[in-house]
């Protein structure tokens, strides 16, 4: 799924459900990202803060200031403490960049958001500046400090906050006498009165049970990979998912990641965790006792650093490309970027982390299916007025009652038209009902202790078109062409681009996002080290999202989304050896048959379906008779 | 086709047939290039001239000497009067070089020659040294220069033979004191007594009937292309089918292609052809003068460079990645290496050339139906004994009485194991005998006026087994996919690899070589600006060829070789707009029904196929019987 987020679930479980709670304490469900955002402050996107922003531009001599939307670790989905742009804005949308001088406030952002940026912005303080790059003048902020600024232009910005490029970019283009000037302080912070604290949640210890490799095994393996570059090297992690997947630990400081604020040092013989010391709890502080790792405070680790190059004047401190300049700055010529290997290691899936994918996904389609029973009840036969929000509320109602659940998910909740919003958030107070005449479509990412979680399926209520029958229907080739898939080994991700899209292409249609990502174990919902389309070689124990789409503007759109494992398989001529691969399916819940033009499909991909509806038969059946909730137990073999 | 050789023609035309012969008075059939080779010398790879060569080492003082196979500009076959290395060592291939010191005599070739290689060379004098690409260190001829000779050693080469990255990275990793010692002579020449001379043929003017537009319209958009650079720029074209294709002059300097050795430096003022003395016809010169072309001494170029840089100290010179490093040097700081802007436009054929591929084709399938129906009629109804070598020679008479035929072609005529050999070439003294029980291949290249054809069929002439129909219908899947396949515009080569292989890999099956490449228009066989699996963006007016195959080592092979042109399709949806592309197809050959098992196509792909004969069978019937030859005409509905 993209990137979506959380909501709050208002409802209560059905008593009538027997199923044993959590073994967390449920805790109070997160606020919904998007309220958070606009409840933040009521100064967000003033003239107040923007006049007050200027005055310290005055105090510090600059001309400009950069307000980038990131975090210092170069995060997908920061935390809201860390949403300067969208304070200073207003505008909350996943990307675009500020960029504030004394006579201009202006927000530089992609096609994605120009309406929604012009929306969210008062017009008489901040400017749109539309990125497009594909034209020739892409226009972006780049390009305005360089050209449209004076020269001898002194640039402000937190550098903790910008990559390495950037600067080396700027220094190559900026005009002379021009600079960029970085400051280890966020002007923003400053006049940010009600900024959000970073979270003061716990960091857990994720189990043996779960992570299936003892933190000690990565770190040695971490060392050996270190050692390769020389003895006396060192390796500073920056990414968050690579340091909670290193240590086993877990935490709870960004909607819908179980991630927590940190950077770690190790050399052969050091180890150190930089962390806020309100977490320093006497359980973690035993395991990291145990597994050879000291602790510091998270603000420690410039002056760590700093003085790492000074008793270490010779050694190399490794970092990976999601470093910030910062980084790069304190460690004075002494860095070396390279490619993670935490990432890399990451992303192939030991047999625990995978059988957690298994067994998590069966429960979890038990919650979908059980869900299905409900809405189809609601819709269909009680003809209630049921909104996509309501709906998205049930599911996550539905899910909670599972084993190992780790708090809300999050949804695209979208009934015709919506589907073909990108990154579409239905609203409690702006969404639409679900009917009966265009398909429905559901993307749900949830957190379990044992397997991150990322299915989508549409079905429709009533009867579809021949259009959307077609459209699903090619969708369903798409996705069963990747299921079905041999290839050899050494194949990588973009090998399989076409593959999947030529279904489509056949009809002219296509979709605009990534047929599939890498997946976490109860990390984060993208990792990136794997996927379809991307360039990484497919790896035996590399797990990835299979999620071809269509999309009709104001009109329907579906997506069928499922997790699927890479694995060898037996061919009937292993051609060069014992070298193909294939994958296997985890995500158990059927696909709608009644939006199959079954006129379109092979004998092949008909035993396909025929034959994954009958799986998820098989296995859903009789553990939703154990709950005893036979409304979905006849679902099963009705709806779908 | 795969890089293949031209043979010798010994049987007449059937005198029964009454097409007109080519317009071109058909020359003497060239010796096949493999014999010129092996007759090339008797002293090829022998012990004197080895000793010879020392001996120029010691007059140079050089402690090496690098000795290439290539020719000045990169030509992907260069003409026998180039192949030193193949002298020098006695080893044919196409790949490899050769490093000689005083004590050592070193072949460098990858695992496709490692048996080739020491089959062909003196153990005794030569040593072989396996390039691996995939190990740990693999072993080439840089790594022995600078791992390998001691310290101080003057490496030899003739510089016109090498590309500027290998001197950029030699002088990087040769140890110190070491250095590359550049000759503006070839010392192999000064031992090769008989060295074949470059070809004195002629020049020829390619007539605007088939390239479609005249040379001054190329010209001047190269001019325009090249004032983007700045207005002081000019270009040297080192590409001996770039140079052809710009000026509409084709030769006869090299084997199987219509190309002659030259350079061509224009400016916006200045156009001036290097070329052979010998060749300045009268028509020649007049039709250079009428297009603002002088003219000069083919080795006058590197003095005329000279001048350029003393004339014009502050104009770039821009060259394309083939130019040699003597051309770099001679340029002294001033050339600027660009992707050839001639090769990008020659991919794209105009409607004459378009139309050229589409007559040349629908000829070149007569010749090829005609040939079956003899071959046919010899194999299976009269018994006879034809081997490869004579099958060949057939195919060859048959073309030869067609319009425009433009020389002997090139093949790979293969039954059963020969065509799971790579590069296989039968000779008339060593090759099989064509039977019932396997797949006969024939994959043949030939030039005409108006096109290059490239196709390949493969046919049974008794019963295919379960395997050779599973294999071949594969093939055959595979090929539909690449010509049936709707894609947008954008998409490149590389992601088409995938769809033509996957269904392949469904059995655990591929094969080795690339899925198509561009062709040229009375050009080279394998043009590089486009083609499958490569990274350029299909567009319209691109011509490639299709053509996966598969082969089982030991006992067959199959390969369905078409050539297809790039075009604008319709399609039901037209998502994002009409950008949506598709193939159509040009080679009007049949293809054999026996070998295909209809139980694993789909319903299109069956339809694909009859509607391919059927069209097949439209276009040639009425040749067929206009030219009286009605065996062949039965052959169309029974043995296809």
């Amino acid at each position: 799924m993209f990137f979506c987020l959380p909501f709050k679930s208002k409802s209560q479980p059905d008593p009538a459900d027997s199923e044993s709670y959590s073994e967390r304490k449920a805790r109070d469900p997160a606020p919904s990202y998007r309220s958070v955002l606009r409840g933040l402050d009521s100064a967000a996107g003033s003239a107040t803060i923007l006049a007050q922003l200027r005055a310290l531009l005055t105090e510090y001599k600059l001309d400009a200031y950069i307000i980038p939307n990131e975090d210092e670790h170069g995060s997908e989905i920061p935390a809201a403490s860390e949403l300067r742009r969208g304070f200073m804005t207003g505008f909350h949308g996943t990307a675009g960049l500020a960029v504030v001088t004394q006579s201009e406030a202006l927000l530089f952002v992609d096609s994605r958001y120009w309406i929604a940026a012009e929306k969210a912005m008062d017009a008489s303080l901040w400017k749109l500046k539309k990125v497009d790059p594909r034209a020739m003048v892409p226009g972006g902020f780049q390009d305005y400090l360089c050209n449209q600024l004076p020269a001898g232009s002194r640039i402000g910005v937190d550098h903790r906050l910008i990559p390495p490029a950037l600067k080396t970019s700027l220094d190559a283009s900026l005009p002379a006498g021009s600079q960029l000037v970085c400051l280890f302080r966020n002007l923003v912070d400053e006049v940010w009165e009600n900024k959000p604290e970073r979270s003061t949640d716990p960091v857990t210890l994720h189990p043996l049970k779960f992570s299936g490799r003892a933190a000690e095994s990565k770190l040695a393996e971490l060392r050996k990979t270190i050692a390769t570059y020389s003895p006396t090297a060192s390796y500073l992690v920056t990414p968050l998912d690579d340091l909670a997947w290193l240590l086993n630990l877990r935490g709870n400081d960004m909607f819908n990641q179980p991630l927590f604020y940190a950077y770690f040092f190790v050399s052969a013989t050091d180890a150190v965790l930089f962390l806020d010391p309100r977490k320093f709890t006497p359980e973690l502080k035993s395991y990291l006792h145990s597994i050879g790792v000291i602790y510091q405070a998270y603000g420690q680790v410039w002056d760590f650093l700093d003085e790492q190059t000074r008793l270490h004047p010779k050694a190399q401190v490794l970092v990976d490309s999601k470093a910030s300049y910062a980084i790069i700055e304190v460690l004075k010529g002494k860095a070396t970027v390279i490619a993670s290997p935490i990432n890399a290691a990451k992303a192939i899936k030991n047999d625990t982390e995978i059988q957690g994918f298994y067994n998590a996904n069966l429960r979890d389609s038990v919650a979908l299916v059980r869900w299905y029973g409900w809405l189809e009840e609601q819709v269909v036969k009680k003809k209630a007025r049921v909104s996509e929000y309501e709906a998205q509320q049930k599911l996550n109602d539905y899910r909670a009652m599972g084993a190992h659940w780790a708090g809300p998910g999050s949804f695209i909740s979208a009934y015709g038209p919506s589907a073909a919003l990108p990154h579409y958030e239905a609203e409690e107070d702006d969404c639409l009902v679900i009917g009966r005449n265009a398909p429905y479509l559901i993307d749900s990412g949830q957190q379990y202790e044992d397997a991150t979680i990322d299915t989508t399926r549409t079905v429709h209520f009533g009867k579809p078109t021949k259009e959307h029958k077609r459209a699903f229907t090619r969708v369903l080739q798409a996705h069963i062409g990747i299921d079905a898939l041999i290839f050899p080994a050494g194949t990588s991700g973009t090998t399989l681009d076409g593959i999947v899209r030529h279904h489509l292409w056949k009809d002219g249609m296509n979709f605009g996002h990534g047929p599939g990502h890498g997946i976490g174990s109860f990390g984060v919902v993208h990792e990136s080290s794997t996927g379809i389309s991307t360039p990484f070689v497919l790896k035996p124990g590399h797990v990835v999202t299979n999620e071809p789409g269509f999309y009709e503007e104001g009109k329907f759109g579906c997506r069928i989304e499922s997790t699927i494992v890479a694995v060898e398989k037996k061919t009937r001529r292993d051609f060069g050896g014992p070298i193909w691969m294939g994958f296997d399916r985890c995500t158990m819940v059927p696909i709608q048959s009644k939006l199959v033009d079954f006129s379109l499909l092979t004998k092949e991909e008909k035993a396909w379906l025929d034959a994954h509806n009958a799986l998820c038969y098989e296995k859903l059946h009789p553990l939703l008779k154990k709950v005893g909730d036979k409304r979905a137990a006849a679902l099963l073999g009705n709806f779908f």
